[in-house]
């Protein structure tokens, strides 16, 4: 079985830890499979890489040894059985020295504060490109690592204003040359990186400095399969689910209000208004794409330290019926962030893995299910979403 | 235009009011066609019958008449604006004539209590058909019509147990020569006088009395296209809107909890257990088809008479992620129960009648979408119930 | 029986319309008295002034005629049965000539768009003053009225900086003399003409220019009784009743959430930044006096056109218990905004004559369970309010 | 420090083993009190006897080990932190053989499936009596206690009817002589022990087999203090606290639905007919009792195994405002039951221990605030209760 890296970006984050705990436990039997799609009976012909082939690396701009980030972690309720950590402990250390300091360039204010100071000290794009290169480049090699998968993991960053330099690939270059740090964000480091190395690339988070039109040109051209933007694993799934329903009926959508609240480092960074507006912006365009038409909608994300990895979200739809009447509908959602996401996380590995060897480059569009603001696709409804993502695995199964 | 028979069983009840005040006022532009899914681009091109069209009578086992039903109804929240019904008055007593004495044999206990004593005394099984179809036919007659659709918008029956009769045609014809009185429901009477004037018949409602295998037959032979059972316009259509996304997550349903409360008509006869139980069997077989499995669920269903027709359901949805973790998801939806059923009644009229000018009998199950209980179908996905009815536009628009 | 003047500022607001119209149809025995707590028996022995016996007049800075105003409210939900206002057209219509143009000068932005523009031309302090008594004294003369209670039902004003004309009485009166208007409000004006002319003073609003410590003294030395501020109408009034059950047992509330929703001009005024935190801040106070500590909590009011007069509030109350375990509470309130206001309103005029008539002077403390943020009242409990209420009910009765 | 007994009927049930792992936790200072009323500040100077000074003891009709049920238990979502239970291993360890068999004669269907069949042999009612008291006396004299305070926390039994035994001492004996089981339950054989041996008895179930007038009399006879019905954790905790709330404002109440889903034990044995109507009549008097009329009010619970001990509940209340308007509050309570339940227990043992040490015999009425159908009380309101407790408190301070 050759072995797979998946290479992390906030690799002390909580849906890393997630990811790490959730595959390791996967590994000893220790816990099953619920909430990766590709466990599921499709995806059985198709080879995918098994999570026992898995192994992990990253970065991360704060300070911090994973083994005190999976014990604060599991101290608060975040649905993980505490007890199933024993076993697993060895794994996790082996992981730490595969851990790298991140790239904290012009990554805003917010999570600024969340990284060590002299992270911020500034040095060339180029080199920063490098080290993230040289720290991929020794996992891989100290692991004996044929394939490897990039994941952006980390905090929100705030939005950064399309230029030439994100339509144009030669104009990114130069740009890079020139350091013209205020059309970067780390994300566009670590995207350059992972695509110049030939790894494939998927932007679970809203940052929109990776794979604007440039980036995805560079991917096409280095043969390397990406996708993103914000894995779907909350109230946006629920909306690109309920949403159909209105148009299918005829129902018109008045007013769709969306009230978040969350305690972890997730919530902690979107609290700060730059962040925030990235988040809300891959949320805001689901209804419009479903409906047709823009309801009065506003989405709202507080941060609400007691609530930790627990996110809760209450939406109200107010929609208008037969002869004019005004009629509602309420959601609750409750559900650990982190849990919801990890498994995502590996299935995205492993479909990214699939496309790379298949041969495909550029956007992975047939992956829209797992997106906020899926990349090169105007079906935002779940269910064909889903269609899309059977299509292509009927597809690849022959 | 060709003009349009509608004729509605339970022609006195909220549904039916409202099927007819809403077309009455949509004829005079007084409102618009929000709810009518047949008013959406796709059915443009298809030559449906206008609801302008439409001429309606029916039947009712309830003494009154109509005017009186019309305003007690609008001195309620009906989400009806009362002010436009002055407009429609004439109309509404030109119907008046048309609502004839309906059917109570064996309708059971809860039912009988709405009736008047005088309608239950029994004549015979065929005499009692040939009283409806003469209704019928004076109808059509008086008023000049080619077509006539009828739809059943009664009470729900009690369950009534299926034997031979129900499942051979020539099993049912005996039954009903003998006078097997505790095989049929009132609806059983309606359905074989429809098909038995060419009519198509569209069961609105969880009775199942009519449409078993047996009718079903009559109907193929006699090219009587007829669908059923119980509209779907609450809590199922989200239930079928919803749970698609566990499936495709990979989530796992631990429990689906749905309570209703309503205070209309509907709600009283549903307090009686014989015909909830009806009701709430129409709404139990959308999990195990959707999920392949059949987590914990129970549906109540209560009566709260301060409700009227606004009816509210809590839904309650626990379930399994990623190592094992529990999460739940809640909705409430509100809102006015015939003013959701009522623009999907004239949708069916038109669809039906397009079925019927296009020559097929049966079942009609491209109208999957419409019922809780679609007969004939095993898709109980929203999604893909709408995508079943789209095929059959684009076959039905060459 | 004598009458008695109720002066509305913002007489062509919806809850001002609610008031008058409820006592029109209350005085006609077209509706009960569900809503207004004066109207239950323990306050029957007080000799309180009857709703028949109430004149309306009052102020809006808002052009535009009553009756316009009453019809486009009952065009929308709002509660209120409008086949009962023909029955009242005529009062309606008495009333309109006592409307006068309200006061503008320093009202901020989100309002002076509300005013027409030649509104906000500037003249004098005292002129202004001296226009609103002037208003005040005709409607009284032209009514014979010897009673007059001004309610303040205006929207929210910005916030003032308290300064030292807030608290000395001679710096308020140096200031009006001066034309500081930088201290001022509308509702400065309107509060000083109204004690001024020995008429009792409800701040209804969360403003904060009127009945700050200097103004309360001026009610004091006229022997003028006032009360303040904002009604307690919809999420405070629940969350004064919910909070003392976490107090009573020791459970340790660790986040409470609100979101409001609304749609009528409250809203849209509230949409503005200034305005919302005057109105935050009168709700802001609750949880701490009660609880004993401050827990999370941040409130936050929307604006959503659909919803008009129907108010809609989530609040998610998350909690501490035994051995450290978290759990919730959710609410949502759904009501409309001035009917829940206008009975309110009505006791309070009953109650401020019953005061002035009493003798009393400055704050009528014992009125704190009509208010969010209660003048001179450390007691924010609901049950504890209401028993400062009955406590003076059985004075006043003896 | 005298230590003082607490036996617990239905010892091996989750309330009983939270009581006990609190009582540890506590003790080791591994936990707080949260959640203990009488940890607050006007309870100090009372002189209660501390949680250190508690030995615990009790029966079960159930088969197994205390040790298999805590672990059991912890291995379910609880809200305990589970590391913690390492540390009281001990502790439990010991209580083990303090655990006796119960008593399950005329215990009701539901309940006989939970005990072993041999339980229900049976021997003659004063044999059974004299089982628990010899019980009850090995453990006070092997540990040494000089006071014990018996706690029913087994499941609700089914009602029994109320006769002349109940309500009159002498034929309540002459029925135990007798052996008129029909007239008993466990209850009743518990609380004659108990009372008999000078034990204070506390009914935190809704069972009615305890407390009737004829015990209640033999309670008064031996200076025994006594109370129940039914512990107030959940649902009918917010009730109490927001019913007086429509009350205060003159708002009529329509309908309050409540319904209430959970998946320990005692919704297991709740899922039983006979004994939901016992729990469902403790908790219907309240809205009665607090608004002066009977608003349309039905309580349901249901079993939904997946939630285990954490207890959901949905309140829908309908109310009626100014003018006719109907509007409505929601909420929903999610805690874990036995965490809600058991400081309260801890609460009432010192309570009970105070009063039989001051000399109280019969109910003790000030411990309303802890009960849904508190014995001989008629105020509801959470806030009253509460006032009753403090008053108490005042008195025996002094």
């Amino acid at each position: 079985m050759n072995k797979i890296g998946v290479w992390l970006i906030g690799a002390l984050g909580s849906i890393s830890v997630t990811v790490m705990v959730g595959a390791l436990l996967l590994r000893k039997g220790l816990c099953d499979s619920t909430g990766m799609v590709t466990a599921t009976e499709p995806f059985e012909g198709l080879g995918l890489v098994p999570v026992d082939a898995m192994e992990f690396g990253g970065c991360d701009i704060r300070p911090g040894r994973l083994r005190d980030v999976v014990s604060g972690f599991l101290r608060n309720p975040s649905g993980i059985d505490p007890f199933l950590i024993g076993s697993i402990e060895g794994e996790l250390a082996g992981i730490e020295s595969f851990i790298y300091p991140g790239v904290a360039l012009n990554c805003g204010e917010s999570i600024e504060l969340v990284a060590g100071c002299d992270m911020c000290v500034s040095c060339s794009a180029r080199e920063e490109i490098a080290r993230v290169t040289s720290g991929i480049n020794e996992f891989k090699s100290v692991k004996g690592l044929d394939e490897l998968v990039v994941v952006n993991l980390a905090s929100t960053e705030p939005l950064i204003e399309m230029g030439h330099a994100h339509r144009d690939l030669d104009a990114l270059e130069r740009c890079i040359d020139s350091n013209g740090f205020e059309s970067f964000r780390p994300s566009t480091i670590y995207a350059y990186a992972a695509i110049q190395s030939r790894s494939p690339y998927i932007n679970f988070t809203p940052s929109t400095g990776a794979l604007f039109p440039a980036m995805v040109e560079l991917a096409e051209r280095n043969g390397v399969p990406v996708m993103g933007n914000d894995g779907k694993t909350g109230e946006t799934l629920v909306k690109s689910t309920l949403a159909p329903m209105f148009k299918y009926r005829n129902l018109e959508v008045l007013s769709w209000e969306g009230f978040n609240i969350l305690g972890n480092m997730d919530g902690k960074v979107l609290d700060h208004p730059d962040n925030k507006r990235a988040k809300i912006q891959t949320k805001d365009s689901v209804l419009p794409r479903i409906l047709g038409y823009s309801p009065h909608s506003q989405v709202h994300i507080n941060y609400v330290p007691s609530l930790e990895d627990q996110k809760t979200a209450w939406d109200y739809i107010h929609f208008k019926g037969f002869l004019g009447a005004k009629m509602s509908l309420q959601f609750v959602w409750q559900g650990y962030d982190s849990l919801l996401a990890a498994p995502l996380v590996l299935d995205l590995v492993r479909l990214a893995e699939l496309a790379h060897r298949r041969g495909e480059a550029g956007l992975m569009t047939h992956l829209a299910s797992y997106f906020k603001d899926p990349l090169g696709v105007t079906e935002h409804r779940l269910s064909g979403q889903h269609e899309m993502l059977m299509d292509y695995v009927s597809l690849a199964s022959q």
